[in-house]
């Protein structure tokens, strides 16, 4: 992190009347093209989760993926021909399922995932080529917004900004609890800017902490939550990477300048495999001057079951519910069920998963364990429940 | 109950040889016929008892249901053409696939269930018909027992005791708690016996008590819970039913009168349903002198799911588990699956039941309030899962 005076390089012209409001209501002159890193893959959501179904393709709530989500709040911003979504092999597939207007193109599939550096910069050359002037904005793809419009309203604000500067914007999502799962980003300078209220120089980059640490984060109001969200000039996302990843720059090119197709295909199995695996946080962000916009969006990374109570509506009974269930004097408990009748008689604040070939009962506190079953599963050789 | 002095009536010769011992090891030379009682229905097991499938017809142990347990119990003392079930219309076409050995002429259905009385009733003529000085052993089908050796002794005894007297014998349970859940007999004066070690007189039945008189029961040594099952000549049972219940016995007649087939048909679903709805224990039993051997074979009537961990062995955690199940860091659970596998992480003393439609989660301490889900699928119109 570079500290303010290298942020000051980055500070927008704000591009606003006397009034102080903007004075451009029409979308900004350059694409915003949005990019949705879904490599991830990970075993909390087991057993609606499993390897060839990480979180960012389960219906959550019932109805979209977290993918399809993050495609339909962006979709408002972006056609789908600006919109690229980044994966593994083993999810191509399906993400291509779940995103059918989704142009072909526009999905890169990862040889083996080599981190969200890499990702991000796998995008870039693709999107600089069909534009060299475009905004682009990095999503995580496994995550929930309440407020849909809001962040929408975020999203082109930054983008508002970054047609008239080369600055680099995060958001950084307003703590609501002494979080220790989540990093932070400690806000600097304030910098006036009418797109985006409360836009500061972003100070540092501060790990997970420790339960005291989080809650004098809650107190300080210094500190917000690392969406992992990024709203940059493509350009400027290839200047850094070749500043603070000459390595990992180096081996995009090799990629990018083989002929597309088969050719290129080859270098990438080639190539890819062996680029630093740095997230873009640590390998990029954290030495760049960065801005960081406040975002009180409802925002939830969906961590474990136990979220799932932060993103959905509860009954009166605070259970909260997917799929077809009864709670009988029951309270507190989340229920997930793919189709059978999920009956919960006289328990609570306990989490009960229900799929077509396997259910998991652990108590809502519990959640972060799910790593056990699936431990012991793969202990056992049970493989096809993975 | 009729007090000591009418059960001497029934007082038999004990056929023992000058040492005690039994002089006859060959079987009586009477035959036995058992009679299972399988019309009841229930709630209890629901997701896996249903009004199609009662508990009887469940598979409670994972392998054979247990109305077919009780039919492989009784199956060394008698064939299939000495075995007649009774059973209602709703689950004979069940009863018959769960017991392809039994005859189809042995197969007794009621046009609706009248109780226990009207159901051994309605087996009485048919064994008579074949063979009037035979043995009959009542039993319900709903029950577990472990030690089905043991129990086979017991049954073997009270044929041979029956073989050479008109008593009427019962097995009372040893109790091993201060259960409230179950009728009791009080016992009497001893009567001496090789076939039956500790055979008593039968001194009164006694209603499902209170906890403090359950405890009063269980130190008292002198009160063993009621089994149900009673061993008596056919004849006997027909005379005691024309002696305590005559309007049952006129109805009984009615129905044996008529001509085998659609004429006798007719006629029972004309009679059978104004017959007096009766237990065999209150309208019969009660009222007769018998005799009550005990019984010490890990008997259960299996009440409900929290039962299960009376009469299967749980894992060194405490889990009694039925169908494919892990269970990380939890004890003391009761799992049943019919298929997908129920993992249990860090939970305790929770009942987890899987259909293929269905699940239950409820607290052992709880499993009595299953009727509660039902009755609110009832509510709901959700027929389909009752």
């Amino acid at each position: 992190m570079a500290g303010v005076e290298k942020v000051s390089q980055g500070r927008p012209d704000p591009g606003t009347g006397p009034d102080g409001k903007d004075v451009h209501p029409t979308l900004p002159a350059i694409p915003l093209y949005a990019v949705l890193m879904a490599g991830g893959s990970g075993t909390r959501f087991w057993p609606a989760s499993r390897e060839r179904t990480p979180k960012q393709l389960i219906k959550l709530s019932g109805q979209r993926s977290l993918i399809q989500e993050t495609f339909d709040r962006v979709r408002p911003l972006a056609d789908p021909e600006h919109i690229l979504v980044v994966t593994s092999r083993a999810h191509a597939t399906a993400v291509a399922r779940h995103l059918p207007e989704l142009p072909r193109d526009n999905l890169l599939i990862e040889p083996v995932g080599r981190n969200t550096a890499a990702c991000a910069g796998l995008a870039a050359p693709t999107i600089h080529a069909r534009h060299p002037k475009a905004a682009i904005a990095l999503f995580p793809a496994d995550h929930k917004i309440v407020d849909w419009a809001g962040w929408q309203t975020l999203i082109e604000g930054a983008w508002r900004l970054i047609a008239s500067t080369d600055a680099v914007i995060t958001f950084g999502l307003t703590p609501t609890r002494p979080e220790t799962g989540y990093g932070y980003i400690r806000v600097g300078a304030p910098i006036d800017h009418s797109a985006l209220p409360g836009l500061c120089a972003a100070d540092a980059f501060v790990e997970k902490p420790d339960l005291e640490r989080a809650r004098q984060f809650l107190e300080s109001g210094r500190h917000l939550w690392n969406s992992g969200v990024f709203v940059l000039r493509v350009r400027t996302l290839m200047v850094l990477i070749s500043e603070h990843l000459p390595e990992l720059s180096a081996g995009l090119h090799k990629i990018a300048w083989a002929s597309p197709g088969p050719s290129r295909q080859r270098v990438m199995r080639r190539v890819y495999p062996g680029l630093p695996s740095v997230s873009i946080d640590k390998g990029i962000m954290e030495k760049a001057a960065l801005l960081v916009a406040p975002a009180n969006v409802g925002w939830s990374d969906v961590g474990s079951w136990s979220a799932l109570g932060d993103v959905l509506s509860p009954d009166e009974q605070g259970n909260v519910v997917v799929g077809p269930a009864m709670c009988v004097n029951s309270a507190g408990c989340i229920v997930y069920s793919s189709g059978p009748l999920v009956t919960m008689l006289e328990v609570s604040d306990l989490i009960v998963v229900q799929t077509s070939d396997a259910i998991l009962v652990c108590p809502k506190s519990r959640a972060q364990d799910v790593r056990l079953v699936v431990d012991q599963l793969r202990a056992q050789g049970k493989t096809r429940l993975l």
